[in-house]
């Protein structure tokens, strides 16, 4: 029965692979954890079955087979190796995709190991696959709500990520009433939102940002959630809050919510709303 | 005869006025310049025929209503006064119209302001007018040409800003073949090139941005060019080599091109072409 074998929970950094691992046990779900070297955090490395270099493809493969896993489950990022790490990998590393994948940066390089792993007979699933309870729910989150004007800021963004989502850029965006004030590129949501919170300094901005100021940010149309699973948490808050926004919108059912109740208390104390929003990527 | 009559050159911030002042004279046009106390440049306000604070508007109705011009051409950025300036201003202000374009920031004042001139039976028209030999023109300037890889970015970037040209956002982005490293913002292009150079400087872009990245700077659909006619110039092409890019591509005919032969000879010793493509806004 595949239920009866575990999962492969690919651990990388941050703490999703942690909230993935609780998720896993509240739903009486076996997993063993597969750290990375240099990305899985202190809390995981403590309790990893195995671990491996980035990029270590023939030592992941021969662990992987050994586990016979019903599926391959990678959770946080690799994305971005620290210096240190590429240099760990770079000496492992032989296939060429792979090579490409770590120049391209971002998610090319998981997609690349995604391939080669499925190449080689696994099924991988993603982290809104496998542990459904750690994504946004529709509608209304703690006790703010959107007012007219931050209406109009996120039916813009929703329009605007939409007419973007063919293209290989951000999936967020800080927007006022009908004004874009800041798309996502590679550099990811927080540092999209310094840039916001810095226009919302200018003089001409007499130092807030347009009233009804809103964070939307979506998934973008046929995303590999696998791979990038947009996600926020208590420091989206408080930046989203730095940078003046009314609040923020995510895509219901393809945003994790990372820490949930600490993420809804922030935006209740800084007085932000958060909503999920339909979607249908 | 209308072409008698002089038109009135609203003289703003930067080098802008003095070069259309120059063209002007070289097609024999006759004109008047009227300086913005706080943003004309030395060179402008040593030939102002006239002087008025930014967002004094009746004072510049009667000064406008006395020379009776062909037409009024603003030239030279007023969007983001100083906050010297701003103060100056503010006690000027009677028209609602004109302070929410103050608070908005960008191009909703000078478009309030152009509206206002309308309203009182003047013409205004753009650079793009009466300064054509400005523009940069379609085709290849200087030595360096795209190769393949700018070639896609090129096409990608054009994409990109046709698919975001109903949203009020910028008018340029940073493109790598199929990925876009960055879409400007109200921050401009200048700045949009530092975070693309920076992002160019993360380990896992080892140090460089991606071979063939271009800076697409193109017109938004049905944009006002009177308003806000996209430029570039030597501290552009300085900026887009900092970050890395193989060249820039403009709108032919909808861009101005500040120091044409400065700035060419700017690219072509930095290694980066710089092309005109045919657009039709």
């Amino acid at each position: 029965m595949a239920s009866s074998r575990p999962l492969a929970l690919v651990a990388g950094a941050g703490r999703l692979p942690e909230l993935v691992a609780a998720s896993l046990e509240r739903a009486g779900r076996p997993f063993r954890v597969l750290a990375v070297r240099g990305f899985t955090e202190r809390a995981m490395r403590a309790r990893a079955d195995a671990t491996v270099d980035l990029l270590d493809i023939p030592g992941t493969l021969r662990i992987l087979k050994d586990w016979a896993p019903d599926a391959v489950v990678p959770a946080g990022g690799v994305a971005r190796p620290s210096p240190a790490a590429l240099l760990n990998a770079a000496h492992a590393v032989k296939n060429r995709d792979i090579l490409r994948g770590l120049a391209g940066g971002d998610d090319r390089l998981l997609r690349a190991v995604l391939s080669l792993l499925e190449e080689n007979g696994h099924r991988v699933l993603g982290v809104h696959e496998v542990a459904p309870d750690l994504l946004g729910r529709p509608g209304r989150f703690g006790t703010h709500a959107p007012d007219s004007d931050a209406a109009l800021s996120i039916a813009t963004g929703r329009a605007m990520l939409g007419a973007l989502s063919p293209f290989d850029v951000g999936q967020a965006a800080v927007v006022a009433a009908e004004r874009v004030i800041a798309v996502e590129g590679p550099e990811g949501t927080d540092r999209m939102l310094l840039r916001a919170r810095a226009l919302g300094r200018k003089p001409f901005g007499y130092g807030s940002a347009p009233k009804g100021t809103v964070l939307v940010k979506l998934p973008k149309l046929g995303q590999d959630l696998r791979i990038d699973l947009p996600a926020i948490g208590p420091r989206t808050v408080q930046r989203a809050a730095a940078a003046g926004c009314a609040g923020i919108a995510i895509g219901a059912g393809y945003t994790l919510v990372i820490d949930v109740d600490r993420t809804v208390a922030a935006a209740d104390a800084a007085g932000l709303f958060l909503v999920g929003l339909e979607v249908a990527p």
